[in-house]
């Protein structure tokens, strides 16, 4: 393979550049040609293609947001699109696609790996709701934007005596809230993965202005559950009399410079992606897997998530839809008193 | 005078833990006896006041919030409530009372020292809507906070070609969202000093992506003009049709831990409040001047923001409300392109 | 065990007072008492020894070094200063104790449970060179802050067309040097782990300015290796001419408010900690692998890092000295082209 | 004027971006054209000169460094260099220029201005040394930064009972190491301003640790002075015995993002200029006076420093040099109780 092409697709999330920049340097590494796509695969099929050397990825890798523009093009759902991208990839010469993204960004590598085209996929969005890897960039950096933020909260919540709702990202899942809640020290975290009571939420903390002598109460809610504002409400029609504020931390927690750990990340699997598509090999996504790397097939099924891992000796055992870590909403409690 | 006592009362601000460090140890050093009073002129009134020494105020200067708690307490506006608050007072030896917070707070410091309790108010809160100083306790916090949100959301914006309306803090005054929005590069602000056209606001949207080609558009709305909710429906309603979103930077503005202008400041103010009081002086409000220290007499009207400016030679001059700088806002649109 | 005590050993590192707020709440929730022990083996020989409570630990989860304090105590080596120890344990009726440190401090753990009081080992060390774990407490904090500060001098570096040599800490270990090289995109990073040549080091950088068209050429050196300053001096004499300056990030690694992860992995071993104690279980040391929490037997031999992994089924199956992650040098050289 | 052009010179500052970005933008929106000039006064004589539009400075505000680098040049105060940069100039259309540096810089300013070619002035370092302006841009981020790192060592000399020595930039002035030390609660600032007696430095360390039961010391001592390993042999041989630690804080003053407030004055000072040069005025310095914006006539001396202040009528009445704030030094002794 001599060129390769690059492109995110989705929520931008933040190490997509940093990503973005192994993936072109790497290629040049392994004497290959690699070509920028704009705007995901909407720059596909329109042409919005050109190359890229190794300065054009300098002092990417602190960056956030990603300098190749995200999209969401439904569009390339269809077979139409997929072969007007073809074409597009076709004129540019270009033999394999790396493309950084969501979930449905995978789906569009597994059409163009069908057609040909090997594609392969790096997870890259703060909610960290891809199967067939432990983390995806983005996700460290969220969590930490947020739990700067909790911790700000935190000072006005205690210097008044006040019960804040937080509500963070996280449309299916509860891994935002659960690692910001336990590293804020939250007093409750809730999550969609776990049912909830809200009589009981009012009555913990109504029991630790009470009875615990604390003055003040934090609750993270996850955006899936339903939104801090609604959240609030039904607290206050369960009885809740605390002085309630909400806050949502909405897109914030998508920008900012990348954290160490999501540049790191994000650095070694945008280098694999070379590596595997050098090798000729498409139609896998790339994961961390026990801190190494590991690669699943992307299937060619409509199941959302339809994504399976490989086994040691590289048989496809486990299908592994992402679990949120529960055990950690159970650490919260012992640990909230 | 040999006992004094400190308390924070309003909403709480990034300094406040600086500024009574700096009351206690510069009480210390001049070799006074300094009390804390938790919870403002509530807990004034409840007698929840007790004996601060140098340690007790060790490693606070970096902390956000107010380690005495704040709260707003309006049964201070009555003669009832004053007595019994100097009661409190009286019953522990106090002889002068340094107020850190915003207006209200001021008046509670005007009455005490009508009473012949000699009270010196600092101006603690992020908005910077005091009379009578160019800059309050908080405010260079607040907007650097503010700036760093908007530098994520900018990094998101540009990633997907969005147009982001940021709500900021500022009931009455538009400080924190000019110099958040210069700061950050925002390609409008609104403020309630100044009246705006939401049809104008939605063509200059129009204009940057149709004419300039830019790929993003963030505008900041101060709280007092109308929620970012609200003013998104307006934009709509005005025609606009870009990929619009709403965040609303909340609470997050009034903690955390403060800038070193913030700490420099509130040391600055706190020891020139322990001078005045020491000297027998109350009922004046503490300010920074032109990069100096001033004091205004608190005046013993009703009236909200009733400060005055000593002239050089000590006569009062100019009523000084305080005025944003709608400079800011001409500089802003000259560098908006 | 109804009565535990908690210590921090050697030298600081974020996160501990997560691990220690954790120790607290957890053995609180399972109905034991909890109490700290200032100054790591010195207090405990002293005595400085007492209870805390669930509101001890309140807001410390974000705070960086430990408010138990920490020392190197030699003495604790000798027999004689053990039964000390252990005498002031026993006056204080305590049964079981949790150690957060360094290797050093795992050895008189292993003392103190030959002695018939069960002592489990926490890995706390931002160098992140301890057998039986994948990550210490505060190596992913001294990372992201060695990271920040790169940045900042690549700010700089860039501007003027420099050469910087940046030495980070890791006496034996290159953990830090890697990870904070790679994720600031560092153009060579110099461990203890990998042999260099001084003189393809000095090569290497004439090649960025002069072939590559490079302005700016950032190194990371681990303190194991040698100092910034002499590394420097070498790389004059090995004839580079460049434009070289030198910064030393020494102790400011150190310190801060702990990373999200950070506070996390501190808030679960913490917590499993006193699950052990609780089953009766000393002499053990708590990891982190796979992203599973596991424990390692603490051995009785003199040899540094004498640390075993279980296996699955609890066997002693694995000798696992710390390795650093040479595949990352690896990867680096590919991606600073 | 129809064209005018802007460059950076001596040490870069964080903010110097954003005086360019203003410096183009202002000009834009005043029908001018804009020259960037790279690599300082080198850059103009080499002629390295290419036109910016609107879009150039884009995203340029939140970055730290200078994106036109920044060189010294000492051959530009010879006649034959500056006519050599003239002709660039000339050959360009060019007909004003905006300088953003330190004193160095404005020399060639006032050379230019001499020579027919008006140059404006803008004060960019950290040092906040120049005269005529109350703030240079860079200073209040350097600052922070500075109180930032501090704060970690804080963390660390606590845990440990430490003392510890930082050394900050700042080659004649104090500022930085009197703004930080107050801001970080410091025990001890020495600026170059002030005497120092290094027995009763000392004296002061044992004081803390013997006499007032403190359990760490830090000490701020500023590069002009001497450097913090200097300083450290002279305590020690002062007969300091405490477990002393020093930390260079270094280049990372220079660099990060700028804060709110050098973003700010930054975006002042270059619309300020440019509407400076379209007036025909040159040989001015801009600075920042009691919160206002004034200019100073750049003199044609050789000496140093020699900037005057205009009063309020327009007349030179204050030769103006740069005095650091010694009463923060008293203030400061104040409140380190």
């Amino acid at each position: 393979m001599k060129r390769i092409a690059v492109l995110t697709s989705g929520g931008d999330a933040p190490g997509m550049n940093a990503a973005i920049r192994a993936v072109v340097r790497k290629a040049i590494s392994e004497g290959m040609e690699v070509y920028g796509i704009n705007h995901g695969y909407a720059g596909m099929v329109e042409g919005d293609i050109f190359p890229l050397d190794s300065k054009n990825v300098g002092d990417k890798i602190s960056r956030g947001g990603t300098f190749l523009y995200s999209a969401r093009y439904p569009e390339f759902a269809t077979l139409e699109g997929q072969l007007a991208g073809i074409e597009q990839l076709k004129k540019n010469g270009i033999e394999g696609v790396v493309v950084i993204g969501g979930d449905g960004s995978y789906h569009g590598a597994m059409r163009l790996t069908e057609h040909g085209f090997p594609a392969v996929g790096i997870p890259g969005t703060i909610d960290n709701d891809i199967a067939g890897t432990d983390y995806t960039i983005g996700f460290d950096t969220a969590v930490n934007t947020a739990v700067e933020a909790i911790d700000k909260l935190r000072d006005t919540s205690s210097s008044h005596g006040r019960t804040f709702v937080v509500e963070v990202m996280g449309r299916n899942a509860g891994d935002i809230a659960l690692w910001a809640g336990i590293a804020s020290g939250a007093d409750q975290i809730i999550v969609p993965e776990e049912e909830f009571d809200i009589n009981k939420v009012a009555a913990n903390i109504k029991d630790d202005f009470e009875q615990k002598g604390k003055n003040h109460h934090i609750i993270i809610v996850a955006e899936g559950v339903m939104s801090g504002e609604k959240f609030a409400q039904e607290l206050k029609a369960a009885g809740d009399n605390s002085d309630l504020r909400v806050t949502n931390l909405g897109h914030i927690l998508r920008g900012g410079s990348p954290t160490a750990r999501d540049r790191v990340i994000a650095s070694w699997m945008g280098s694999h992606a070379v590596e595997l598509l050098k090798a000729g090999r498409g139609g896998l996504a790339i994961g961390i897997h026990n801190e190494e790397l590991v690669e699943s097939p992307i299937l060619g099924t409509a199941e959302e998530n339809a994504l399976f891992t490989l086994s040691d000796d590289g048989k496809i055992i486990v299908n592994n839809p992402h679990k949120a870590r529960l055990d950690f909403a159970e650490l919260n409690r012992d640990l909230s008193l």
